[in-house]
């Protein structure tokens, strides 16, 4: 007879596949599906979530979690995933039926009104929709319920255990402390990049971008690149897991840094383990730490001089014409230019943060009460004059230049910020475990930084949450310190201030 | 509150949204799942396909279709869908669970035993599972019913309606009428198609390909070719129905023919009604008129002197050097060359049907008991000999060929061959309908062609069955004598023989 487990997993497994199939109809639809398309795949894929959906919130399901969560028979881990399921299950249970269809057609309608007023490049259009969605994700806070502040109860979804009390000690130093070594960086040396704005040849960027995929670890039996018009990395098991990115044939940054950038993330999904599919234990434990990833190898090591000590020669050797008069300094100084922007998407490793604090300070206030949706543009641009010292020429390329609101996703940005500051801090160590770490990147050798992160991160999914694992892999929680230092450190140099 | 029929479209599209996530999942294994994906997109689709079954056999799905069965208030269309979808439930509904499963368990291991058998060279080592295989088809015809051949039962699922006391009619003219004409030739001059195996370059083959794919018209907007090992074309929706292709650099033959012949897969599925989405009226109405329509545009379109008046330049533009010295005459020669061979995928259009008829006798002797399993490989050697004038040099190239048997596809032979009789009775109504016919070929002008078909075969689904849809467009049923008249006009001219 089938144990309680053996029947949950049943289940599990089933809920997976649909996920899982439902990823690849999305992933087709990004990469290959033609335009005609489009009708019949909305409709299967929502055919394909209902069904899950169905599944995970069945009696079924639900009696059999509860029977696993009193059996004393599993393992630790096991139990860790039943825990957690149960978890899930019951916050899930919590939206009703009718809530779930008002959020679903808020989000179509402020998604639509969004992309009509970027088009029309006016914010004005979107405001109804977007006070309409906010009050809607005040609405889930308060269904879910939370403590200290209503911004933890939304943030929860994304980064589980995350606070406003911490996060704004956490940006509170962005703005003490990064502020000043960005001022110091603007008032040194000037660093050229415009080489890295020649005309670059589609294949020739595309075999590179390979070649850099494979030195990593990325495991190509297990995965495969394609393009499509925003590089992302999606995954249907952690034995296929793939990435996608675009080839700018006039920049060179876009595919090489997306690459790494989602090579990052797809390392991560390709050393879940196999075995815990569809379960928590295999399932990747936050955005933050998932970021943690991809930016620890598209900055940490992508960005650093080690990795272009033998990369460049290959670069020069793929591109010598336009190459030619440029050194692995020059380069290395190139990729690490740091030039306050209007683009969050564009921006540089230290700018980048104060977009994200701009959007968390705003999103908070919003569901606070205090900033009102229709005072949001002029909220924006005064935040970018203030911290990034730029003037927002149009709407576009200020407060309707990201999708996230539109989509309700308040209290996502965060996770972007805490990504680079545990990548540091997991670099700190690194260093530390590894003693040949600054050999094996200039030698395009990743096994041990690879196997450090198997280890300490990727083989764990959500079996420790977030601040254990930081814990359990650098000894303390969360420390912005690795990141300023990492940044005032690598900074210095390239700018040479002291 | 809604109707019955309104319930029943909701099962019928979800059923839909199943089968065709399940055929995209299957498309990508074919053409770009790493690897290492195979476990878990088994599983994956092993689950739609259940989800799907569920739902196709439920209560609730059975009280609709009984209820709408009895609901004056449908029109024509709603009514035939409503009797073919009862038609197909209480088919489906004979079938126990048990027997599913047992013939699930048979055909992965009697397909398991084809690969091994095949590789090691050895029918020997098929025989068991074949057996175990045939007689759970003979389980499975008696569970059916038939009436005068058991036969009878098999081909039902492939090609409604067809019976072997026709296909015995038509396979004895193959034989009496075709076999004559094939001598004709074999004592005839002798064509040269050496050039056609020089080195082409894939790129260059493949655009040349797609080029093709556009004129016949078929609709880059709701559909797009790739690789694959195997050609197929597949279709996840009348709006996004695709096509694969392999490229040989030493075989001109290979990809381009296959690519017409998919194309004109393809263009059925275009053609089917999109509103008709998951409904017979949306389906291809059987093989045998599928068939038709990939053969047609193969043959008679892609193997006639007309389709190569301007085509051939183009493609002497794309291999200047390696058709140099050939011209028009000697390539539609090469194009049409008659050789029996003992592949039955790379026969000419003639010996096909005999390929196709060895098959037929020989499965109809092992279903009537009259030849064992044991007994096939002898027996296959022989009616190669006497049929086409080879001798079998091993298993691989004979008997072991083909994997239809090890899937337990019984019945499904003749409908290659229909779809040719099929094709040559719809061309020569064609040539009547349309006046233009063969100088809009000649000008690669395929729009009454496509609206001829579209209007009497593709717009249908399966409306008709193939006997109402045959005679509705050409005046009569399945007539072999258009068959041999067009094989008899085309070679007489090519061979040179009176």
């Amino acid at each position: 007879m089938k144990s309680n487990f053996e029947k949950l997993l049943k289940i599990t497994n089933k809920i997976a596949d649909l996920h899982y199939a439902n990823s690849l109809l999305s992933w087709d639809q990004e990469c290959y599906m033609p335009s005609k398309g489009s009708r019949y795949r909305a409709q299967q894929m929502a055919t394909l979530s209902g069904l899950a959906h169905e599944l995970s919130t069945s009696q079924e399901y639900e009696d059999l979690l509860k029977r696993c969560n009193e059996d004393k028979n599993l393992n630790s881990i096991e139990k860790r995933n039943v825990e957690l399921l149960l978890k899930d299950y019951e916050k899930a249970k919590k939206l009703s039926t009718e809530f779930v269809q008002r959020l679903s057609i808020a989000t179509s309608r402020a998604f639509q009104a969004w992309i009509g007023a970027r088009r029309s490049n006016d914010f004005k259009a979107f405001v109804p929709e977007l006070e309409n969605m906010l009050s809607i994700q005040k609405e889930k806070a308060e269904i879910y319920g939370y403590e200290e502040h209503i911004y933890n109860a939304l943030i929860n979804d994304y980064e589980e255990g995350a606070k406003v009390s911490d996060l704004d000690i956490l940006f509170s130093q962005v703005s003490s402390k990064l502020k000043p070594l960005m001022d110091k960086i603007a008032s040194s040396k000037q660093v050229e990049d415009g080489f890295m704005y020649q005309n670059f040849a589609k294949d020739a960027q595309w075999n590179y971008g390979i070649e850099i995929l494979k030195q990593l670890g990325y495991d190509m039996e297990a995965g495969r690149q394609d393009i499509s018009e925003h590089p992302f990395s999606t995954s249907f098991s952690p034995e296929d897991v793939r990435v996608t990115t675009r080839v700018n044939e006039n920049n060179l940054y876009d595919m090489l840094w997306s690459c790494i950038h989602e090579g990052g993330h797809a390392l991560y999904e390709q050393g879940l383990s196999a075995e815990q599919y569809g379960l928590p234990c295999g399932s990747a434990v936050s955005l933050g730490i998932h970021e943690s990833q991809s930016r620890f190898y598209e900055n940490n090591i992508g960005r650093s001089f080690a990795f272009w000590q033998l990369n460049f020669d290959k670069l020069k050797n793929t591109f010598p014409q336009q190459l030619a008069k440029v050194d692995l300094q020059k380069f290395y100084e190139a990729v690490n230019i740091v030039k306050p922007s209007l683009i969050r998407t564009d921006a540089d490793e230290l700018s980048y943060h104060f977009h994200i604090m701009i959007r968390y300070e705003l999103e908070k206030k919003m569901l606070e009460g205090s900033l009102q949706v229709k005072e949001l543009k002029d909220a924006w641009n005064a935040a970018y004059k203030e911290y990034l010292n730029v003037d927002v020429p149009s709407d576009k390329e200020g407060v309707l230049q990201d999708v996230h609101w539109s989509h309700g996703g308040f209290g996502y940005f965060p996770t972007y910020s805490l990504g680079s500051f545990y990548a540091a801090q997991f670099e700190a160590k690194m260093k530390q475990d590894i003693p040949s770490f600054e050999e094996d990147i200039q030698a395009n050798d990743f096994t041990k930084i690879l196997s450090w992160l198997r280890g300490n991160i990727h083989q764990h999914g959500r079996f420790y949450n977030s601040e254990e694992l930081c814990k359990n892999a650098t000894g303390e929680g969360l420390n912005f310190d690795y990141f300023l230092k990492y940044s005032e450190e690598k900074y210095k140099k390239i700018y040479q201030f002291s």
